[in-house]
């Protein structure tokens, strides 16, 4: 969609791959402050100059610090004059902690602008009609998909819901297990899926287990890079339950904040949850249970071990289904492979899922097997 | 690879499309005898006439009947002089109940054959050579990843150990159940995967179920077109297990032949089994932990449905694993969606399955959660 208002050029002065390739670039800026900009999204924007050099590269700074536009914008100086704002989405039109980007991308002279995602809220939203009518040449749509579900997936869903999105994640053997039968559960999934739940752990808000996990594992729900170092950014780590968790936990160590929060009930946890943008549910299978029941998991991300187990815990355990026509219902995503596992991503099935008021999957009784 | 003596030709008339081509064809009509061949393999030909028509198109008969060769060569008549023949499989040497197709090829005089697989069983092998020796040009390799995966897959395993092809095929939610708490099972996959399981049924020799599942789900466990009628070719149903099974029981209606196998011991159960070529265990979990203790499964066929249970039977149990070192282990291979489902396939792990000599998989305790 390319919008232009109020006497600003026609068409672009750029060809597609060029603003393709800068959005990617703005797209792996935004990557690396996820987790860190919440409440704000993590957006990226580079600046081209008149000649369509990369002249700055920017990404939304913690709450309170500049935008993604603004750092972009500094890091050009006066190359921004004339040039192009690709940005991963429409720059906001308020005046927030910060002034509104619109206005100071209009300032800094900037002709173009391209972003990927709209801005769904109505407060920030407008930034593309005021740049326009400011004579700028606004598109949007430009990877928006790939945008759409990665680095924006989460504070979007926020936007358009009210609430945090609630992923799932677990490992679990073929028949479903997330451990063996005399409880060792360390590593069902390979080093490659680790790796994966690394990278994403620094790039959430909270991460969430339950009081059994902690006095099973004792895990420390830390972000480490491939070397095994601390992350720069780590997510709270939130213990459900009311249990006493043991002293010398590791949850309880210094390497990122812990919040306890002591209680059953889903009304509470969800509101304990409620400041947060990205959340990550880690298990155990009873948690994990509650969070089904309660209709609170958004998002499934499954690791499968290629093993068999036959005998130990299953990975979600007292989820309120029982009959198979009640069962929670998600749709399958995509699959990709992490060394010898595989990564299944589901999303809420709103039409299906039974903890909706929709309800259920209809039985079907006329065909043999 | 192209193997050529005794005067042949040094280069093929064809061009590597016009054999791909035939090849296609050839694999197509051996998958219309899958099931119906054991113990010969189902094998599809196509002859080429002089000009790279084809003229003649055929598969493995029953037991006794001709060989695939044999039935294309008659189809093309006089036009098989000076002709080529695309094979799945090498063409027979031995003089069998039908003679040898090496020598058929040469007395109808085919300039070219081109197969797929080489035959690795040491009685049959050879036909390649007298080929050539014949001067037939002769071509290895066309598509053999395809037929080794696909028609030939299982004749080539049990050529190769002695043994049948054991697959388990199970449908699972996503936290591994194949039934709800209240025990309703059907349907935990949808439509598409269900048409997937009857398609494959009408290409199998046996399909093997515990007693628990006749007497739980009374199935018919027959091979049905999409329209619901018998398919043409039906599995033999095996049944496993010390219970009488119900005399009115839907497997042992006249839709197929029926074996009773009354006993637990898995030595007895692969006995019962060593006749066949290509046999699925379609469960239920008992049955399925059964033969995966015994080192009985050489490939797993998952469904995963888009679900979550959190009650309800495990698709595998009693699995004789009871610590996570000594889980059975697969390699998986490919995934594929079958409408809202998602069909994993894995194969037996020679190097690390613990049902193997070489046992087991290390555990590492050095890294952090
Ligand atoms: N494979 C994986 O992905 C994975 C991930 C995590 C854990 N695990 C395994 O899971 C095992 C621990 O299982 P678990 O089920 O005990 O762990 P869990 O789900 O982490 O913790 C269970 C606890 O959660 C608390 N809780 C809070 N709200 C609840 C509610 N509404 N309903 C029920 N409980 C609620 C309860 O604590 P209180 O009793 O204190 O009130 C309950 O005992 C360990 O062996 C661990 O290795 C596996
Ligand atoms: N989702 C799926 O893919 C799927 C597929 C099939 C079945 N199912 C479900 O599975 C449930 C039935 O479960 P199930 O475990 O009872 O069924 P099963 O595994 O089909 O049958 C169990 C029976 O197998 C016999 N058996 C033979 N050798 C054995 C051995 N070595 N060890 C143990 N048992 C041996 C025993 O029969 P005796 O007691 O007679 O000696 C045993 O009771 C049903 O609800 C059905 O819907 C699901």
């Amino acid at each position: 969609m390319a919008a232009s208002r109020g006497g600003a050029a026609a068409r672009s002065r750029h060809d597609a791959d060029e603003i393709d390739a800068a959005m990617q670039i703005a797209i792996g800026a935004s990557e690396t402050v996820r987790g860190s900009t919440s409440p704000n999204p993590p957006v990226g924007a580079v600046i081209l100059d008149r000649d369509g050099r990369i002249a700055g590269v920017g990404a939304t700074q913690p709450p309170g610090g500049p935008h993604a536009e603004i750092v972009a914008l500094e890091a050009a100086g006066r190359a921004a004059r004339g040039g192009t704002a690709v940005v991963t989405l429409e720059p906001c039109d308020h005046q927030g902690r910060t002034g509104p980007c619109s206005r100071a991308l209009v300032d800094a002279g900037i002709a173009e602008v391209h972003f990927a995602a709209a801005d769904p809220n109505p407060r920030a939203a407008g930034g593309a009609g005021t740049l326009a009518e400011a004579g700028v040449f606004v598109s949007r749509g430009v990877r928006e998909r790939d945008v759409e579900t990665g680095p924006l997936q989460a504070w979007l869903h926020r936007e358009r819901t009210g609430r945090p999105l609630v992923r799932w994640k677990y490992a679990a053997s073929l028949d479903g297990r997330s451990a063996a039968a005399d409880g060792t559960s360390q590593w069902i999934t390979g080093p490659a899926a680790r790796a994966v739940v690394h990278a994403q752990r620094a790039t959430l808000d909270a991460i969430v287990v339950g009081t059994g996990t902690v006095i099973a594992d004792d895990p420390w729900l830390t972000a480490r890079t491939p070397e095994g170092d601390l992350a720069a950014h780590q997510p709270v780590r939130i213990v459900v339950g009311l249990r006493d968790i043991p002293e010398g936990a590791r949850v309880l160590d210094d390497a990122a904040p812990t919040v306890l929060v002591r209680t059953h009930d889903p009304a509470e946890i969800a509101a304990a949850l409620a400041d947060y943008t990205d959340v990550l549910v880690e298990g155990g299978p009873r948690l994990a249970g509650a969070f089904l029941a309660a209709g609170l998991v958004d998002r499934i991300e499954a690791y499968i071990a290629p093993i068999v187990l036959g005998d130990g815990p299953a990975a979600a355990v007292s989820a309120g289904v029982t009959t198979l026509a009640h069962a929670h219902r998600f749709r399958f995503e995509s699959a990709e492979s992490a060394g010898p596992d595989v990564l299944l991503h589901y999303v809420r099935d709103e039409a299906t899922d039974s903890a909706t008021p929709a309800g259920g999957r209809d039985q079907q009784t006329s065909e043999g097997t």
